[in-house]
């Protein structure tokens, strides 16, 4: 069995946004060398999310209305979480919504994907350093 | 480390349900002889969901009800992925609350599950030919 | 490869709350004696979850208190799944929003975590004993 290890760094400009990293973690797998296996792909902060949806712009507007809907940010005072010194509370909940990992089938060295299937980094508090990870294993 | 693929495929004649694949996962772990791993069942479509919860048609019926008022079909105007030439911008919301996959144990070359768990295909979108991926990696 | 397999019980005093399990699953993966590898963690129970978040009193107030507005226990004739014997038609709701499982990637000997990542048993349904499950498969 072999295993592979990479991070990813993001700094995204503004609070909540999405990027697609499923270039970036094909990458991986052929860096991987692994034929048959399964790939991790992890957000490694608890304010963001990794999920597989479709690289559609109008329903990437439609994500961020409905998750502050379900989750507002304003008022900050709403979330217990912040009468620490964060005013993120409303990012831990959006996160649990769209998940904090994805696992992948490799087959024939390559990410198994149906049609639309695109990975996607989400973030819900940015403005600051954040890591994606991707494991590996197979053979 | 061996490894086992398989897919399953579903035409769901209406535009939600939820249908009982455990038997056919459990079918698959079978055909891969694989003794100890792990088990990834996902949709291979973006408006579908592989879960694990309970066969209990009533509570079926509560997810349905829910999930329409947590992302409602209509009107389709609301989401603006109903502007490409979709009106399936619900099922994409839907979907992530009810997540894309499931990993399972393989003990003894069985689904390692507790009492109640069975695993399910959840459809948003239906009235279109859907695949599911079975990928099993083991000894 | 190799393979790892160990069960948590719980008996939760109240109907839900969040149980900090980091430093057992950390536990197991010494057992295991897994370098690189794969740890999955899972509830074996409909009602309960396992997620990743901050292990902070205030946001799992946060947590509780938004769960119950998606998914309010009262009026329990709210969901049909309570016509049958039961009246945790919510706590299968709650679930769905939390997540059923984990996986975490092991390397070298340890979870591969970032900064502020713990481990929750996430109970939904309690006063009754529910387990969880730890499969690791590695190296």
């Amino acid at each position: 069995m072999k295993s592979y290890r990479e991070e990813l760094v993001f700094n995204i400009p503004s609070r909540m946004d999405f990027v697609n990293i499923t270039d970036r973690i094909q990458g991986a797998v052929r860096k991987s060398s692994i034929k048959e296996g399964l790939c991790l792909v992890n957000a490694m902060h608890i304010t963001a999310s990794v999920f597989i949806n479709d690289d559609e712009a109008g329903l990437h507007q439609d994500y961020k209305r409905w998750l502050d809907e379900l989750a507002p940010h304003e008022p900050v005072s709403r979330y217990l979480h912040n009468r620490t010194f964060e005013n993120n509370g409303d990012a831990h909940l959006k996160r649990q919504v769209m998940g904090r990992e994805v696992v992948v089938a490799v087959t024939d060295g390559k990410l198994d994907f149906g049609p639309w299937e695109q990975i996607f980094y989400g973030e819900f508090d940015g403005r600051r350093k954040k890591r994606v990870l991707i494991k590996i294993i197979g053979t």
